[in-house]
């Protein structure tokens, strides 16, 4: 911590200095066993009395064949081992907590601690001495424990919603030498920033980007880290390998994964949520491998998947008006809605690239939030919204009061598809089964206001599998974007432009030279085409061979990369064969949302059987 | 104007007054002409481009039937007369503008005037001095011109949110010698306040109730008193003579009224739409006398009838926790949700009473907004969403950063309904058929937003005719309240119990005694019996004949109340036989969203053998 303490000032204005003392002397709840007293939720009111799991619901069953009887003990008790382990867990709580102190603490807004005639604003002083600049307060942390994204309420750069899982900017440091940063081996001047909306890695006192401290990202939001024996639990369970994107840690974080095995134990139902907003450029590899790996998870638990695509979102979250305006343009649009009716077009498109990922088409739904949001599904936005204040949806998502009201409003329908009940078609009125969702680390806050609500309502609290984001061809600090060709590898690449890329741009952890590299070796850890091997290649020996050789130098740079090239042109020519077969019946299939759906879990022996016929 | 003006005190922080005195100095824009230029709407971006009425939609028509040749020339010029004044009529921008330059200037909370060091905030110095305190706040009038909605951007009480338009409290003076006030001959000290959930009446120097100011609201609000210039039209182009509400004033201010007269007078096609938030007890007059006006003016006009239903907006606005924990004992709720089910039970029970007013059921649609927000529906609630600012819906609504995402979201539900093509089963893809919104004057900010959306989103701006609150029967003062059994004529009374209220609880404007009654005569304009009855008697003559003897003396009280039981009995009798009547099947008539209406305008002719059966 590099930070010059200020002193508060004599008119009694806070600095950020003062407001951070103040915060220290606070006397914060300890993460674990924090109860929520919110004035909105009394806790000793009906609304959240003593309803369990065990609760009928009122209303008519419109799917019949759920049935105690059918899913084993679906509402018995957890295991003790679990209960244990639920009871220590850090509460998600504790970021609505400190949302609600901090905005009861009325902190002034960086750029009014001082009025105009203060005496403190001396115009010219050196910045950072008196911590009046918004700069300086950028570098404030308040404190360790506060999640990022409850930490920083300012308005972020909008520069990134387009996947739950999508494959951002990795900022590992730029210069392969350097190892990957640890949260002790750096000083950090300035914290990293995580939100759906915005990912901004570490820096350095000199302004040297530190990447994204992913543990550190991981205890700051009160996940788990992945550990071994949860995939040799996996492995054991299910009898399938923990896929590579699981076991090389690209997915490394999770929320009560552990309780979504303990249900597939004993044969009770869960389902798989994921989701997307919609793209018009063509998908890259980075969009689609999330989708991959749900299509993989749903094959190795046989269990219902739904995917949401929300184009309502993609809509009222853009808040670039020229980008938008350009868009108009180019669809020789004339009003909001035709905007609007473009999205919901592209989600269309982006579904039959979802739909090639092959997942099992009798057990998924894939919707458009603009086609699909009503009755039970919305039912449930409106209990989701009510448990969410303006002033969470602001420090969360660091939304401004210029931002539009379905901005604010968006989380409670993208929380949705956590609560079994919205879709009847599968769960009839049950809302005791618990949905796992895949996503990127950044989509969390999403899903801790999820989890909280999720007691709230008396749902089931979905568990989560996090990922890191995926690099970029460049590697580290360059950003894989669908408008920039050379950063990623579409889907639509042919076998010969997958090689150009990677011969070309894929960065390369190799020596300068043939010789230096023969000398020195490699380093396949900032390797990109050793990295996106890892990512579909099954063989953990040929794997740790190729690493092995890389670093001794007697692999090449150019063989490392031909290893590469071979397995995405495989990957993506699979993709491609699927992609032509999704007719539009198909596309309507996936979407018809009065099609039943069997939530009930299958014996694994079925569940092989099941796997995809494309 | 009694306020004293706070000179800016030597710190530079500002007061009430200074602020006060700040704005005066703004050089606010004039309310006609004025343009609105936020940021977010780009006039000249392609989203607020070129398309006019006349643009066609790209998708395809639902409904075929809605042609131009059927219809007359719909989207063909606007009078010439109409066009004037429109341009000369006041922007409702005019409220978005002083929002967005109220919030730009950043003006400090009241309770953040002066921190907790600071010189000024001398504790025990007489309040109204240097108005440091809230309660002065109050009393400030930032500018004439602002309208309450956006002045008070306080948290403000929760009193009402049942209907559209509800009978609520009149608050004219308590004492029938006093007329009834006008905005230039009282001392105000402090201003009414009106926004969807609280109405106040203005308040005077001793603290006394002087009641609404009408003509100063719908001045405030932008709106246009309804002239007996506009009447005659209506009756000149109708052929009817205009309904007593109208007539006699409690429908007293409009926008828009004579464009919606222009269609009808050369065949465009419009609609009505109307709505209520469900309430749990019995409807009692004041609920049913707007529908009954609604009803009136379809059968006049024999256009399409939509009414909204806000389940939704029940269990979202309800801040009254403890209401809502004691609503959940009684109705065994486990979990949230069972809550909103019975908010949405609630709304099908007041849908049976509000079907019982006599609409032309093959040109009515009645929803909910749980089953039916989604499709068409949704894209416009998402639409409406992208056009208001976090801090509008603040402003607008006095809504609180506690306050739920759901609270801030729900105008885009409320005002979605306003916009044609919400309705595919009625006007198809049909954008440009506007909206008559007969409601109380308090919900006119909703449509405020929702007429400047219009505007951005291309669509037509709905009309309005504003109500004033209905009197309880204790007279002004006293609020109509379905929990407070004599306060109101309820639905189900019989005429006993109907005459037993008038007779015992019916404010009189007679005089103290018999005697003093003939001596000085008795005033029917705070006389609740006599008011009442001109909600409903078609006769002129007989009301003036009524008022003549009653102020000549010659009326007794008694013989007033007679005649208005007779009236009132009459009337719920009728109400009680249609609402027999109300089968579920009809319930789900009403409610069928797959039933195509015709939107087409009718000749006269054929609209009076439309009339209801009913």
């Amino acid at each position: 911590m590099s930070l010059t303490p200020d002193q508060p000032s004599k008119s009694g204005a806070m600095t950020p200095g003062s407001i951070a003392t103040e915060l220290s002397k606070l006397d914060l709840p300890a993460p674990s066993g924090l109860k929520l007293t919110l004035p909105t939720t009394n806790p000793k009111s009906p609304l959240s009395g003593d309803a369990g799991p065990n609760s009928a619901l009122s209303g008519n069953s419109l799917f019949s064949p759920v049935g105690t009887d059918d899913t084993g003990d679906i509402s018995g008790p957890e295991p003790e081992a679990l209960t244990v382990a639920r009871r220590k867990a850090r509460s998600e709580s504790v970021s609505e907590q400190l949302s609600t102190t901090l905005s009861e603490m009325k902190l002034p807004q960086p750029e009014r601690i001082f009025g105009p005639n203060d005496e403190q604003n001396v115009e010219g002083s050196e910045k950072g001495k008196q911590g009046v600049s918004p700069e300086d307060w950028d570098k404030v942390k308040l404190d360790d424990e506060v999640p990022e994204a409850v930490k920083e309420p300012r308005r972020m750069t909008h520069s990134r919603h387009t996947s739950r899982a999508d494959a951002a900017v990795p900022r590992t440091p730029t210069i392969p030498e350097t190892p990957e940063p640890s949260s002790s081996s750096h000083t950090v001047a300035k914290e990293q920033k995580v939100t759906p909306f915005d990912v901004e890695g570490e820096v350095d006192a000199e302004g040297k980007d530190l990447g994204i401290d992913y543990d550190k990202l991981t205890k700051r939001f009160g996940a788990t880290l992945i550990s071994q024996e949860l995939l040799d639990r996996f492995e054991r369970l299910t009898g399938e390998k923990p896929h590579p994107l699981l076991r090389r840690g690209t997915f490394y974080s999770h929320r009560d994964f552990n309780m979504i095995l303990d249900r597939y134990e004993k044969g009770q139902p869960f389902y798989l949520y994921t989701g997307r907003g919609p793209s018009s450029d063509s998908m890259h590899m980075g969009h689609l491998i999330p989708f991959m790996f749900t299509a993989y998870l749903q094959r190795v638990f046989n269990v219902p998947l739904v995917i949401q695509v929300t184009d309502d979102e993609k809509y009222l979250l853009e808040r670039d008006i020229k980008k938008q305006a350009e868009l108009m343009k180019k669809i020789k649009g004339k009003k909001p809605l035709d905007l609007l009716r473009h999205y919901k077009k592209m989600g269309q498109d982006n579904i039959r690239d979802i739909i090639a990922c092959g997942f099992i088409p009798e057990k998924t739904f894939i919707f458009s939030d603009l086609a699909n949001v009503g009755g039970a599904f919305y039912e449930n936005v409106v209990l989701m919204a009510k448990t969410v204040t303006q002033s969470q949806s602001r420090n969360v998502f660091g939304f401004t009061d210029s931002d539009n009201i379905g901005m604010f409003h968006f989380a409670a329908v993208q929380a949705t598809p956590s609560f079994s009940n919205s879709f009847p078609q599968i769960f009839g009125t049950r809302d005791d089964i618990p949905a796992l969702i895949p996503c990127a680390i950044d989509q969390d806050p999403y899903f801790l206001l999820t989890r909280d609500a999720a007691d709230k309502l008396h749902y089931k609290k979905p568990a989560l599998l996090h990922s890191k984001f995926l690099p970029a061809l460049q590697g580290a600090g360059t950003k894989m974007s669908a408008s920039k060709e050379n950063t990623a590898i579409f889907m639509t690449d042919d076998a010969k432009k997958i090689a150009k890329k990677i011969k070309s741009h894929a960065f390369s952890g190799g020596g300068a030279s043939q010789e230096l590299h023969k000398q020195f070796g490699g380093n396949p850890d900032v390797d990109i085409a050793y990295q996106y091997l890892g990512f579909f290649e099954e063989s953990d020996e040929k794997m740790e061979k190729l690493a092995k050789e890389y670093r001794a130098g007697t692999l090449s740079t150019s063989e490392m990369k031909a290893a590469c090239i071979e397995k995405l042109q495989e990957v993506v020519a699979e993709f491609q064969k699927n992609r032509a077969e999704v007719t539009d019946e198909k596309l309507a299939y996936f979407q018809n949302s009065t099609r039943k759906i069997d939530p009930r879990p299958k014996p694994k022996e079925e569940a092989v059987e099941a796997a995809p016929a494309a």
